[in-house]
């Protein structure tokens, strides 16, 4: 079940939503999941730049006109958070999905704001993890796309995620 | 000259500060830039996952101490945001640092509310640009440390910044 989020900088409860848990063995390699679309706003783009990445072409419309991107765009470190809560949202990982690390992130197009991202997960690879025998390694490619179908960044990761009918060792 | 930054959730303004500004000319392969140090409050842990990372441990005290991580951690993406924040200030490139990829993020350690950040910056490679005889490429690593010298976040980066003496075809 697709959950819609705007994001308007007020806090989100996730409480009162039902969506569907995923474990590491609900998973096959090659499966595919979209998110649904998240409308980026200005104020947005320009209160996480002043918050993480205060440079021209992120911080204001004005001085972002002066630039080469000739207008404001969101900081790829926004691009990125925005994936990571789309992504959260629609594999939505029983007890969460822990980072390990991510190889490959690019942003091949800027994101403006008015654009309306989604993010396509694909599962790339599984591996039971050898130290916690309780999880299982994901590895996954992240693509965020625009209401054009053009490429904002592209991604793989990989996520430590728990395993069904796992024993109590790791609590 | 450093510029040392609290980060409350408040906007920002770098206007009033005068920070040495950087051009592609101005580095030399191994050059090391150190940031200022940040402290990482609850409030912003808490605010960042709301917005982009929903997970139980990085969501609430009570959720996250049931989690592996015995207690709140931050976002890997906040790390990331944090990072880019202290490398945005410490090296204050001449109208910004376009980020062109990254490779090889990784966060070997949590990042806990209390914990005091710094980013140690490495010129890796630099080379001028192909397409935009104006600017330079930049690799770099970001070492990113708590206030226990522990590493909480590496990565390596490209990033294309402007170089002295610029024509004004890109304008």
């Amino acid at each position: 079940m697709w959950l819609r989020v705007f994001m308007d900088g007020r806090e989100h409860s996730l409480h009162g939503f039902k969506m569907k848990e995923h474990y590491f063995d609900d998973l096959k390699v090659g499966d595919r999941f979209k998110s649904d679309p998240l409308e980026v706003t200005e104020k947005q783009v320009i209160e996480f730049a002043h918050k993480f990445d205060p440079q021209m072409f992120h911080l204001t419309r004005k001085s972002a006109e002066r630039t080469i991107f000739k207008g404001l765009i969101a900081s790829g470190w926004h691009t990125a958070a925005m994936t990571m809560r789309l992504f959260v949202q629609t594999l939505n990982f029983a007890e969460g999905a822990i980072g390990l690390g991510v190889d490959e992130l690019r942003w091949p197009n800027a994101v403006r704001p008015g654009d309306v991202l989604a993010v396509e997960t694909e599962i790339v690879d599984l591996r039971p993890s050898r130290s916690r025998p309780n999880y299982g390694i994901v590895r996954l490619r992240n693509v965020t796309t625009n209401q054009r179908g053009e490429i904002v960044q592209t991604m793989l990761a990989n996520a430590m995620v728990p395993r069904r009918g796992k024993v109590n060792s790791d609590k």
